[in-house]
C-alpha cells in the first residue's frame, strides 16, 4: 500500500489513493495506519476516491459534481465528515499529484461539498461556510474564568479573549463548560491580539485535548474577535491572521462566508512493507 | 532522502541508510524526521554508516571489526552512545537489506561493539553486557512509596515490585528519588509478577517521562525479579520474559551477561519530498 505523509499547521494525516474505490480500508487498518509508534503516525486517514466510486450514501444529498471525495477517517478509525486542515492538503495532494489542475475547484466530503483555492504550489483556502453565531458563555479553564463568544461552524466553539497571554497557559486539564449551553460538548478557543487584525490562538478540542491546529477554531476566533472589534463578519469583508501553535493560519470573511487560508505540506511518500 | 521508518516493541526510528558516511546529518534535519506532526515521527534517529566511513572518534578504542556503525541520534539531534531496541531494529534493517547476513555479528556503537543474532526473520537478540548491581533505594512514584534494586545496564535503573497492579498507575508525574543514590538521574521501573519468571512492568524514563518500551529496564526488571526468586542473574543461567506497554520481550541470563530478545519490525519505506 502506497501512503503520503502530509499536514497543515502540524494537522497531520496519512493520505491513500484509491481512485476507483477498490480499497477495503477497515477501521483496525485506519488506527494502524495512524499508531504513531507501530504504524505510520497521523491525526487521521484522507482516502481519495473518485466520488462516482465511493461508496453509496457518502455524498450527502444524493451527489456531487466534484471529481474527488475525500473519505475522512479519525485515528481511531471512525468515520468523520470534515477536516478543513484535512481538505487543503486533500486538495494539495490532487494539485501535486496531476489529479486536479490549480485553481479552484469543489471537493466532496460526508459534509458536502467544499470549494477549495490554490496555485501549482503555495497555500491553500477552502470555503468554510457561514459561521453561526450566537450568544455569550462563560468556561473554566487554564486556572481561570473567561467569557467568550459561542459561535457553530458545523461544531460547536467557544472562542474567549484573555487578558494573559496565551504562551503561558497550561491546557492539561479539560475546561468545566456550562452543560445548558453546549449539550454535546464545546471546542474552547482562548487568544489574544497581537497585532492589527492579528490573534494568537491556543484551542482545546472536545475529545482530543490541546492540539496544534484547528481549522474551525481559527474561523470561530477570528469571529469572536471581529466582533470585538465591531465588525459583524457575516455582513463586512476583513481579513484576520490567526497564529496556531503549528503555525499561522488566515481567515476571510467575504460575502458573507468563511475562508481557511494557509500551508499544506507533502512531507513523504512511502510504500507498507 | 530515502528513509524506512521501524520500531521495537514501540521503540521507534527513522533508518537513513548512508553507507559512505557521505550525509551531513545536522541536528535540525534529525528533529524535523522525528517531528511526529511536521516530519516523520520517531523516538530518533539510525543512520546505517560502514564502520571505515564513520567519523573519526566515533568508535571507542581506536576501532572495530564490525562492518556497520550505528550512528544513533536522539529525536532533538543530539548524539547519543546506545539503544537497545535501536540497535535491535538496526541488525535487523541490515539483514532486509541484505548488506548482512542472518547469524551473530558485531555491530559498532559509540558504547562499543554489540553483538546481535537474528536469523532471516523473526526476532532480534542483543548482548547487553553484564549488569551491575548495587543495593536497594526507595522511590515516591505513581502515589506511593517503593524499595527496589539499584542496577546499571551503562544507564541506572531502579526496579521495584510492587503490590498493585501495574496497569492502572498513573506516571504523569517525575519520580522523587534519593539524590545520593542517583546523583545522575535515575529510569525507574515498576513490575509485578504475573507468572512463572513472567513480569509486567511499566518505566518512567528520566528525561523522556513514561515510555512504551525500554531495554536497559527490562534487563534491570529482569535482575531485579531474579534476585528476589533467589536466582544470582551473575552465576545462575535464566530466562524472564518482561511484558511492556509495547510489547513483550525475553531477557536471557547467560554466562555472566544479559541477553535482550525481542521483535523488531520494519513498517514503510519511504521518500522525503
Amino acid at each position: 500500500m502506497r501512503f503520503t505523509k502530509g499536514h497543515g499547521t502540524e494537522n497531520d494525516f496519512v493520505i491513500i489513493a484509491d481512485p476507483d474505490g477498490e480499497l477495503d480500508l477497515s477501521a483496525s487498518r485506519v488506527a494502524f495506519l495512524c499508531d504513531r509508534r507501530g504504524g505510520i503516525g497521523a491525526d487521521g486517514v484522507l482516502r481519495v476516491v473518485r466520488t462516482k466510486a465511493a461508496e453509496p450514501g457518502s455524498v450527502p444529498g444524493g451527489g456531487s459534481d466534484a471529481e474527488w471525495f475525500m473519505d475522512y477517517r479519525n485515528a481511531d478509525g471512525s468515520v468523520a465528515e470534515m477536516c478543513g486542515n484535512g481538505v487543503r492538503v486533500f486538495a494539495r495532494y490532487l494539485v501535486d499529484s496531476g489529479l486536479a489542475g490549480p485553481g479552484t475547484f469543489p471537493v466532496a466530503t460526508r459534509g458536502g461539498d467544499k470549494i477549495v483555492t490554490l496555485g501549482a504550489e503555495g497555500d491553500v483556502s477552502v470555503d468554510m461556510g457561514a459561521p453561526v453565531i450566537f450568544g455569550s458563555s462563560s468556561v473554566d479553564v487554564a486556572g481561570g474564568t473567561y467569557t467568550g463568544r459561542k459561535v457553530s461552524m458545523g461544531n460547536p466553539h467557544l472562542a474567549c479573549r484573555i487578558g494573559d497571554p496565551v504562551a503561558g497557559l497550561d491546557l492539561s486539564v479539560p475546561p468545566v463548560f456550562s452543560a445548558e449551553d453546549f449539550p454535546e460538548g464545546v471546542n474552547v478557543e482562548l487568544f489574544e491580539p497581537v497585532g492589527d487584525r492579528h490573534v494568537t490562538m491556543r484551542v482545546y478540542e472536545r475529545g482530543s485535548g490541546e492540539t496544534r491546529s484547528c481549522g474551525t477554531g481559527a474561523v470561530a476566533t477570528a469571529v469572536a474577535a471581529a466582533l470585538l472589534a465591531g465588525s459583524d463578519p457575516l455582513t463586512e469583508d476583513s481579513e484576520w491572521t490567526v497564529d496556531v501553535l503549528g503555525g499561522t493560519v488566515v481567515v476571510v470573511f467575504a460575502g458573507g462566508t468563511s475562508h481557511l487560508r494557509g500551508p499544506a505540506t507533502l512531507v513523504a511518500d512511502g510504500v507498507l512493507r
